[in-house]
């Protein structure tokens, strides 16, 4: 079987993970930054990474790669064996950062590639392809990145074998604003630190504030969203990893942010504002706490992403 | 001030307390069963209790009577200190059955108080005096039986200091069915027993479930709702108290339910169906599994109780 050199862009989203009391399990997709990719269809069966710009030291054989992991994940599914892909990555989304760079990468091959074979495979196949270059990544099939960087939005992972993953709202004029300190936080240090164990009663808190999360992304309900922003679990101990993190904090909700927490596994901090105007005085709050450090960062405002993977 | 006399009667329904994943959180109301209570203003100031019919042994001494303690806490909060209630209880939810039976008095109560005063109280507070009600009852103010009891439907307690509650949408045909088996489980015992940690992964389960009960709720999507009805926490403790848990749960699923587990601290045993035909259905199943054992048992099936407590 022949075929014509078929060719494809698109953006692939940040994300943000946990989103304070869903750990391991909710995540919203930002509109940027994102990664820039080019697929190209081949004959080969093969998958080859023939260019990634961006300035990071990232592997181009593809059994390394999160993107080329993901693919050939996907081709494992397909009948045609011949069917293989070229990719060019503009890294835009830096590693390491906590915003989902890997799941970037990881969603945006294989959202990309499906529609290069015709889309064949579901939004949750997607998702399960995708979770094999996480995996390589974080030594964990997590899909709480992936997922909205796959299907846009706000999603909740209510299971991940098998996957199962809804797809929740997303209130009008919700802003997420991202500062990412330039210090390296392993995912699997910040996994490490984690106690096995939590109590009955934090646990309960942290299911009541997931259950009010949920909700008021359903009724658009802004302060039942900003009370739920709480993490009595995670953020108690990983957020010693993240320099000035309850001064940020609390500047942050002073300068009229709903809430926020650290960014998957960090060190990136997120914050929830209702509106454009309240998402620029929270990233000035950020940079205020920051310029003070001496610690270099960057700050992203961004409407919640309601796409997740673009094609251009 | 003299007050004229005014009486108003109301059905105080069943709940359904923790609804599988959300421990001490979610709740709902059932239409039936429910007590029948009667208040009558008096400008006593006080609070009698002058008949309690139904054959249990409940006190009707203001002070040890779950209604009066909740009619009490709400009387602190008036400035007319005149004001007082007679009260007659037509008890027909058993105590001790893990229905509710306590929240219903005590949220009976509050809601016809608050009419014979002119609806002075919000919903919120109602259920924060009838909270003090349940306190008397088990030995802690939760608000997830009493709160479904004042608002009727699925509710989410997101915090019970400072209180906090979601009510949640009802999708269409949504039916409980329940079994009581005459037995005795003590609410504080069921409470001793849980351990007082958990694995951070059961927990994670926990919080993803009741995410996912929650959306469900909102999208009317019955399948997600069960899927989502799963307890890995208490359930596997608590029902080794209810005889034959596992059979009769497995039963239920097979005739059709969409999933359940113990109501409230138990005995008692629920289950949601998709429409009263699969809810009959999964009744008989019920009853042909506790026909088999030595244990006098009553069922019930029973549309969610939009209301509340109904004023008649």
């Amino acid at each position: 079987m022949m075929f014509e050199s078929k060719k494809i862009s698109v953006h692939a989203p940040a994300t943000v993970a946990n989103v304070a009391c869903g750990f391991d399990t909710l995540g919203f997709a930002l509109s940027h930054p994102f990664d820039e990719m080019t697929l190209t269809l081949t004959d080969t069966g093969s998958v080859v990474i023939s260019e990634i710009t961006g300035g990071f030291d990232l592997p181009c054989e593809a059994e390394k790669n999160v993107a080329g992991v993901a693919l050939l994940s996907l081709m494992a599914a397909l009948d045609d064996k011949h069917i293989g892909f070229d990719i060019t990555i503009q890294k835009n989304i830096k590693p390491g950062s906590g915003i989902g760079s890997s799941s970037a990468s990881a969603a945006g091959a294989v959202v990309a590639a499906n529609h290069l074979i015709g889309g064949k495979f579901s939004a949750l196949q997607l998702i399960e392809f995708a979770m094999q270059g996480e995996k390589l990544a974080s030594g964990t099939a997590h899909a709480d990145n992936v997922a909205p960087a796959v299907m846009g939005g706000f999603t909740l992972v209510r299971s991940n074998c098998p996957l199962d993953v809804v797809k929740l709202p997303v209130p009008p004029n919700l802003y997420a604003v991202v500062i990412h300190p330039l210090i390296e936080v392993k995912t699997s240090d910040a996994r490490k630190i984690l106690k096995t164990h939590v109590s009955l009663k934090d646990a309960v808190t942290q299911w009541s504030n997931v259950g009010g999360l949920v909700a008021g992304l359903f009724m658009s309900d802004y302060g039942l969203i900003a009370r739920s922003l709480q993490d009595v679990i995670v953020e108690p101990i990983r957020s010693i990893l993240i320099p000035a993190f309850d001064e940020l904090k609390q500047r942050c909700l002073s300068a009229g942010a709903l809430g926020g927490g650290i960014s998957g596994s960090g060190p990136s901090v997120f914050m929830l504002c209702d509106g454009l105007e309240k998402a620029q005085l929270v990233e000035k709050a950020m940079q205020a706490v920051y310029s003070q450090l001496a610690v270099s960062y960057e700050t992203h405002v961004s409407p919640i992403g309601q796409q997740g993977v673009l094609v251009c």
